[in-house]
């Protein structure tokens, strides 16, 4: 795994918002690396946005893109930032409008699955 | 036109959203009321998010999507509502990574066109 | 749950449907007040398509999104409407040209699973 | 181009649904051939779904998935055929809660287009 | 189960993409009727691509639409080709930044668990 | 604009994907850094494909998408690579039956603009 700024850059936010260090043998090595520096180090640090803001704006987009396991692991990490879950409830709600009900039907499922623990 | 409390509220948001009544004629006469009651009336006055917020939820959802003619006007409704260029061209980077790159490449050049006006 | 004029409403369309009321606890519950409301009380009572039609309208555009969840679902309502077997299969054989043929495939699956029973 | 009896059944069919032959030069030649026999000739020739049932499925398919062009060409088709402006409309208005609003408004948008010259 | 030209060229190619032949009772009869003739026998067998260039073209289509059941299948097909498994996992690294971070995670563990075994 | 090493390499594969240089203006200036250096600059010149691949299974990835304005762009660089048009077609014609026939329409379209000039 890199060692360079830009990864530890990346572990930093990925820590803060999982609650964890980035974990080799979770996806395919090359890929880690590159998560955590381009992804994480590169753009979730960049200021003009809050953490929690990446937060919900990327669950905005997982949820109406109905990536699932995408939407589970920000769900944690959104609850382990303080996100209320009436929060994250409310957005798709909306989101079930511009998506498509699908979307918010399973979204909202995935909710109760993560947060409800 | 619909008269109803809901019709009211709904065009009061989008008064507040666009800056403007909700026009006849600008889409299929059923339809705009039910997009004034059921989505305005209804879910964009819901609590538990401030217009700004389902503002970049929307524009997070659409972006994504590739929705281009609804970015255009949602770009208009986050522009009325004081949210500055900086932080819109933040969430279309930001999403990049997620809707790949293509819908943030058509997303600035929407920023472009709205808010250099 | 609401006792609206609207929740009546929808609440018998969903009767009509999958042939049974609305469920408390099958999903939030806000979310549960719209969707039998502005959903099925305000939409799928609405004249000009008979529920059969909406029936398959609804089943196409979930095949081509590939939304696996609801797609079962909806088979359950059109099997309780009499829809046949034979005409469901037939909207997924024509749709794999719109949709691309991934989306037939497993839309096809999920037909033998709920007609089969 | 193709002279089979499957271009030939395709082609009566395009003809029954467009008003006109398929047009040589319209798109590159063997994908203009296979979309004769192979999508018109093989599948809408095929018993179980009628014409018309056809036409809003393919039409309920591509207003989700947001294809504009091939709306347009398919609401010329839908008209040919007869089918009412109410009813096309009424399907996007149902769509708008499965595929999201934005698919209604732009479809909404080429009935008008469409139908109204 | 046809015993078309068609058919014959289509179950060849299967035979070789896949190690086996058409399954009756894999799908419904009529849709591996026209899979293993349209889409096998007239389309895969066209010259001007080579079948393992099909092959990486077809999993690049199925992963930025996230069809992960068909993924697998021609993950299958991949790697009975002898396309190398570090090739496939270029491929999704590269299409994380057009479809979308969350298509490459999904896509890269279905290669970890087609390709490991 | 980057001065980076990583800002050189991903110039240098601008240069000869589209044969000319990163455009300041063309886009968001942060934004054009982040495409230069991490999408072209870290992941175009990773080995294991070569570019007339990378080529090849961008537009693939575009094409089932729909994201015509970025298939413009890179169709000019497939035919800037000296990749045939024969060659882009069949991949076309080829995905027809992966994204569905719309995308396949539109995508030649695009390719008689680009490749007639």
């Amino acid at each position: 795994m890199g060692n360079s700024e830009r990864f530890q850059k990346g572990a930093a936010v990925i820590k803060k918002l999982f609650g964890r260090e980035p974990q080799p043998g979770s996806m395919q090595a090359d890929f880690l690396d590159i998560t955590v520096e381009n992804l994480f180090g590169d753009i979730w640090t960049r200021p003009g946005l809050a953490i929690e803001e990446r937060s919900m704006i990327t669950l905005s987009a997982l949820t109406v893109l109905g990536r699932e396991n995408e939407i589970k692991i920000h769900l944690h990490g959104a609850k382990n930032l303080g996100i209320p879950r009436e929060k994250i409830e409310e957005i798709m709600i909306h989101l079930a409008h511009y998506g498509g009900w699908p979307v918010a039907v399973s979204g909202l499922k995935l909710v109760e699955q993560v947060y409800s623990k």
